[in-house]
């Protein structure tokens, strides 16, 4: 594909109940992480505005303090199979552990959304950052480190099996009597510190040749897996000054590795509130911070640091806390948050709340788009995961109100020009193990 | 649902390559495992012909020997969540292993497409017979009865977590801000010999209670595991005479567990060749068999007695060879096969290869009508997954020539009853903790 213009990168991060913990109490929301009418109406309306992908964030736990999008909500995979039966351009990306998976189900899952798709999968690869996640699979949870050194080892061994089958391995000749061709197998035979895998997939290869990696942590190891396998970075920035710090130091990783920078785009998430006049996005926000129960936000809050608060005055101030092992860079982002903007604990889980550390903004559409231009042209990002705080009407407002300005502007396409997520993302398909792309 | 009339259940075995493991080859046969356009055509097929179900078997193993409809195929979770979308009566089982599997993802991704479709899953419960499976896992592969004895753990702990959430645990009160309700949450806490599972489930109770369960292996443990969980069995019986014994052991053993006999269907693989006249379909069976190259044939066979038979004359006897520890039945089955008809290995392979030891049915429609009836009424079946040599056309013959005469006798439905699996079964919704149904 030609080098064209820049251009801004849109996801929809769905979650069905909204992202502010309140949405779904809004009075235009429709609730429900189960319901599949809903879910496909949203992922047809970012189909129109022409979006790069819709995105699935994931969870392995339960509990009625849950966030009410993840207290109960379908598997991200099945969902997705079904979404791509009633869109066809759409890039669909789930995000699935290393932490609590096994590389040979993962791969497969993925290879097999991409068939289904045609070519419109994407790998979220997240490690599990939730002690208690272990008491789901009997297991012992590993600590921060160990569980990138799990990740690094189960990608690779997922981008192996992907190649298990040359591209065109299954001639499928009648006459001949040949549907598999045994010389175009490759049998990955791993045998590494945390895994054994002998291969091969039973799948072809992949439309996308691999599908589309998307990673999602940014601690320092998070962000040299990404250097190194990445297509997208989902990331929470909270101010442009953090965000431009953290885009060099990830891009300066992907060059590191050889590869090319644009080719790696990086998207914080971006949850915008917005009205017809700015007080009137500030009025809706401080109605759903309205509804807000603290006895749910706090759990969301101590979740992200890690630790226990209980003891603390609410109306007072953060105490200084030792690094988690859980989530390092969001507990970081929160603390520096409370810290920069002088916050109380009940202020911030207001804000976790609203956002879970994610840039919250509030505004006109035209406002809106200035802070995404801004953003993007001061290279801060290269697009942006959409975190509306109510569904359908946060996304409706979304598109019909900042998606044409983006237009306007030559910031964001118009038109899809390819079919595949690999094509929206301006990035071509992995080539086989002959090097045959 | 007040009783009726004892009917016929039908699933269609579904496998995109056919059945015949040359079934591909002939020239009306569109083949492709990873054909989402014929799978989807199949599916609508046999939901117009009023099939029960749809069902998929499964492998997490490949290489360029394997039967073509089992090299490189969808993986049965994510296609039937596709599937579930074209379709809205048809019942969407999927096998899926106990033996490389965790409880927490299985029961999430069947509760996930129980909700997708809309009450139309079924989960076939299989261990994993294949030892070369334990190196895509890095793990050890357990002997047979120790596989059943993990199984059975495995289904206790997928249904208590389906039971995670009472029915109306989620209120959603936008008033009252009342997403889910927490006097309504089972916390499961097992801990087994196998699994310690906490939960609960990140999901909430699926539209049929549970979802339907199907057990597949016809060793003694096999139909105990099937006794106290199964709404279906999947078997393979040669005989009339093999399929009445069967059936009475199981069914003996369901009401050896109180549970009421009607309430489990039993349904035997039948592989059937349409023609005209029975020499039209005896040609057709000859044709497919003389495209079968031995080299595919012979580890399909020896893969299922689990014993190595080179050296041994291919034209000779079957030899004495001891109980294997993959496939116990189903190595019996054959053995006993090899000697009632006085088979060499050679043709021993090829009935394999024809239908990997599933009764083959050679005749006209009225024939095939004949015996589906007599089985039936003698007790020797409640019902038969269909498995159609070649696609979409042994399909097409099945619907178009056999399914009318069984409506026309009464023995099959020419209307759906209701819009569940379990609908279709005739069998309750499974009530929560509470006992509601």
């Amino acid at each position: 594909m030609a080098k064209t213009k820049r251009q801004i990168h849109l996801g929809l991060f769905l979650q069905g109940a909204g992202h502010h913990v309140a949405g779904w109490r809004h009075p235009d929301a429709e609730s429900g992480s189960e319901n599949l009418d809903l879910l496909q109406r949203l992922a047809a309306t970012a189909e129109r505005a022409k979006f790069d992908l819709l995105f699935l964030a994931d969870g392995l736990t339960s509990g009625s303090d849950a966030h009410p999008s993840m207290v109960a909500r379908f598997e991200p995979l099945t969902l997705l199979s079904a979404l791509a039966m009633s869109t066809t351009r759409l890039g669909l990306a789930a995000t699935a552990s290393t932490t609590y998976g096994e590389p040979f189900h993962i791969a497969r899952v993925f290879a097999s959304l991409d068939h289904l798709s045609r070519g419109r999968a994407g790998w979220n690869v997240v490690t599990t950052s939730y002690a208690r996640t272990a008491a789901n699979f009997g297991a012992r949870h590993p600590e921060h480190d160990e569980r990138y050194a799990i990740a690094e080892e189960f990608v690779d061994v997922v981008k192996g099996l992907w190649d298990s089958w040359d591209d065109d391995a299954f001639p499928k000749d009648k006459a001949a009597g040949v549907y598999a061709d045994a010389d175009k197998l490759n049998i990955l035979d791993h045998k590494g510190k945390y895994f054994s895998v002998k291969g091969p997939l039973n799948a072809s290869r992949p439309p996308q040749g691999h599908p589309v990696i998307i990673q999602a942590g940014s601690s320092g190891p998070g962000q040299d897996l990404a250097a190194r396998n990445a297509d997208i970075v989902f990331t929470a920035q909270q101010s442009i000054e953090e965000a431009q710090s953290f885009y060099k130091s990830q891009k300066e990783r992907v060059a590191a590795h050889g590869r090319d920078v644009d080719s790696l785009a990086i998207m914080p998430g971006f949850l915008p509130v917005i009205g017809d006049t700015f007080a009137e996005a500030r009025d809706k926000l401080a109605l759903l911070d309205g509804w807000t129960d603290p006895t749910n936000a706090m759990p969301l809050l101590v979740e992200r640091l890690g630790h226990d608060l209980s003891g603390y005055d609410l109306d007072g101030p953060l105490p200084e806390l030792p690094v988690s092992d859980q989530l390092q860079s969001r507990a970081k982002l929160l603390t520096d948050l409370a810290k920069r903007e002088n916050l109380t604990i009940r202020q911030l889980a207001l804000r976790v709340a609203a956002g879970r550390g994610h840039h919250i903004i509030l505004g006109t559409p035209v406002e809106i788009a200035d802070r995404m231009q801004l953003w993007f042209e001061e290279r801060a990002a290269d697009g942006f995961n959409v975190m509306p705080p109510y569904f359908p009407g946060g996304l409706d407002d979304f598109c019909s109100k900042v998606v044409p300005i983006l237009q306007e502007r030559g910031l964001f396409r118009t038109e899809y020009e390819g079919t595949t997520l690999r094509d929206h993302l301006g990035i071509t398909r992995t080539a086989d193990r002959r090097g045959v792309a």
